[in-house]
């Protein structure tokens, strides 16, 4: 039949197998229930997966297929869902035990849509409590181990989906991102996220972190796979009326033009950087003019993200605090406690300084279709390695995780982050194409570039082989 | 040539006038110059007014409509100015010693739309000092005095607008509206006030008070004139970024149907009371359907008004509040001040509440064209009442004041005050009509419905007579 497993496939080859009826939905279903037992022990990406649910569906879209009926274009593609969406069909617990009695309800907007395209939605994700952490170490489930090496962190808070796709477990996923959450496990596990434009894609049913930071987004295993899925999970909803379309983000000019940023705020070890150069060097063979370029004021707003996120966190979980103090997680419990005793003239400045922010990118763009960056300073470190040191700067392991993933966020653009090689002890690093609003397009193609000439992305985990 | 003083009519008359060429406007703005020496002493209502530049300007378009070129709708019109709007030939204070030595610099973009439109711009107004108050008592150029009485407030805080209206100085003039700032003095003058849905009109070049509740205003003797000056004011603007257009309110039902604001949260006095009913009456012999209505948890929402404006207010001055602490009135100090001790999670909370506000009135509004309430629970009170009792409520002036205005504000709704009766002792009384968002022009058709059949808004002042 075919030389490499199923659930080793990309979703554009899947779709067009199940097309031609090559495969079944029931046999790639098969194929990744298979590889999720053979890691659900030592990665620990799903916090819930009810196999006779998705070998059903499975069957009902092969039956449905036999009848002629296409539900959508990812008619029979297992989709990973973390574990703050709404899912009807499993409790949404934010993998907190605040919510350990939480019951199945509704399904979110996007977990709607990827149901009407056809896809199966294979179980909940783990992820760190609340979405309130970029490690992934905290969780009512236990971390979330890297599959490149156990021993390290997967990365957060979209961790689960990150390590399903990295294991070979899910084709695709769903994630959520306030200050890296898609593109920091992302870049740590070797896959590829989109963290789309604030107001892109409906929040509707996604358990809130930061309301003016939130968004989802695909995660995947190529920049065109993440395309595939934005097309489905795009639209404009009633129930979250911070979604809009919006068309008018430039189009990509005939000769790419990639500013690199440079200078304060931006760092990476030595691994990184050299990958990250020779990246650079792929993106000049390919015809892009690669300009450096520096943002004044960019290291402020590390701090400027952080005051916004402890604000609007607190703000939400005010109630909870209150009545379920003792359920949440001791990291989590403490931000949440001293983002209360954040002054609102404070959090407003912080919001001016967006402002500004958001015109100094706007700017840059501008003058060019993409800004570059490495994803991470380092690669994934290890379990119990808090306390790093970047070049001549120590920084804890949260810190490293989103001291420059947070820019996405605060000025709302959207940005990728694909692998771009692997640090010396074998482990993936990234970077991240960040574009104009609503240009999600624009990156991904320059995305899909350096993937038609690289291979980063196809590289596995020693544990899949 | 005519009967009425030039100074006394209305815009829409005066620019047939001057189309036909039976007035010019170098007449016009002598009148209106003349009007404004006569009460100057008595009610302070301008702070800067150049006799030269007004006559020069109209010379100019009386030169330009003689070559046959008009400059727009409003060729020849004189509009006055509130002094936080930033003019060109005029310095622009706020009213405050804060900015006491401010140069004259750009015009904001409404004062270049009027401008472009043909008007004449016809000084600066006092103003509540950085339009923080309602009353109009605090000033650094002194207080305001109402037209109708001068022992009495004119309302703020653009009282200078409201009460060169009334006193017949101008037939049109620029407010802005934080909690009731343009509505409040046109309904303590006995003037028209409109403010528009929160981006219709833009904001450049206005200092700012609270951004999420700021709006610029038209104000004028009818319903019909706030039209035409809507008209003109109208645009998206890229120097402000929170300008939006949106047609998409929902046209006027073949009946109109107005729901009428009842319950915790609406309170008038006895005579305030007496003229809202009889203004029902008259809506209903005009063919409306009258329906009361409820909004739970209104109540709540004056505090919230209060907790947004505090933190957004103390946000934007904290730099002048380092700098130029002593310049400040101390009504505005304290309120700065206060301000600073906002938590974050309180502000967000706030803006919490008003999503659900906004939810209430929307559902209100897919029933009802409009929704009705007095503008204000009393007349304007004397100086010195600055405790007052409602009912069976103790409420302070100031709070009198916005204690329903805020409404429109907390919602971003646009709403129109006009005339509708007066008191006991002469002092006018008004009713509000609240609209769909960018919904305007059916609010402002039901008032003209309103104007055609009385004439509480063509009354004048005795100093007038």
């Amino acid at each position: 039949m075919t030389e490499v497993p199923l659930n080793e496939l990309e979703v554009g080859d899947l779709v067009r197998r199940l097309h031609r009826r090559d495969i079944t939905a029931v046999a790639l279903a098969e194929a990744c229930l298979a590889a999720s037992a053979r890691v659900r022990n030592t990665i620990n990406a799903h916090v819930a997966l009810d196999e006779g649910k998705v070998l059903s569906e499975a069957r009902a879209l092969d039956e449905m297929r036999e009848g002629g009926i296409i539900a959508g274009p990812l008619h029979g593609i297992p989709v990973a869902i973390k574990d703050n969406f709404w899912t009807r069909d499993y409790p949404t617990t934010a993998c907190s035990m605040v919510l350990a009695d939480a019951p199945a309800g509704i399904d979110a907007t996007l977990v709607g849509r990827l149901r009407n395209a056809g896809a199966i939605i294979f179980g909940k994700t783990n992820m760190h409590e609340w979405a309130y952490g970029a490690t992934n170490a905290s969780s009512a489930f236990g971390p979330v181990h890297n599959p490149w090496n156990p021993d390290h962190i997967a990365g957060g808070s979209s961790g689960g989906s990150a390590a399903a796709l990295a294991a070979r477990v899910v084709p695709a996923a769903l994630g959520s991102d306030t200050g890296g959450s898609v593109r920091i496990p992302a870049a740590a596990c070797g896959v590829c996220g989109l963290k789309p434009t604030y107001g892109r894609l409906s929040r509707f049913g996604v358990l809130p972190l930061s309301f003016s930071l939130d968004v989802a987004g695909p995660m995947a295993r190529s920049a065109r796979d993440l395309g595939a899925l934005l097309d489905v999970l795009s639209s404009e909803d009633s129930r979250d009326p911070t979604t809009r379309v919006d068309r008018r983000a430039a189009a990509r000019s005939a000769t790419t033009r990639l500013a690199v940023l440079r200078g304060e705020g931006v760092l990476c070890d030595e691994d990184v950087g050299h990958a990250f150069e020779t990246a650079l060097g792929v993106f000049r063979e390919a015809g892009c003019i690669i300009t450096d370029v520096e943002v004044p004021g960019l290291e402020r707003g590390f701090g400027v993200w952080k005051v916004i996120m402890l604000a609007e966190a607190s703000a939400w979980h005010a109630r909870y605090l209150e009545s379920h103090v003792a359920s949440y997680g001791e990291d989590v419990r403490v931000q949440l406690q001293a983002g209360q005793h954040i002054a609102a003239v404070d959090y407003l400045k912080a919001q001016q300084f967006r402002t500004r922010l958001v015109g100094r990118f706007r700017e840059l763009l501008e003058q060019h279709d993409a800004v570059c960056l490495p994803t991470l300073p380092i690669a994934a470190p290890a379990f119990g390695e808090t306390d790093l040191v970047v070049g001549t700067r120590r920084i804890s392991a949260q810190d490293a995780m989103t001291v420059m993933p947070w820019i996405a966020n605060v000025t709302g653009l959207p940005a990728v982050s694909i692998p771009s090689g692997r640090n010396a002890a074998g482990l993936p690093v990234a970077l991240t194409l960040m574009g104009r609003p609503f240009g999600e397009e624009t990156i991904l193609d320059i995305a899909e570039t350096f993937q038609s000439v690289t291979d980063w992305h196809t590289l596995k985990p020693g544990m899949v082989a």
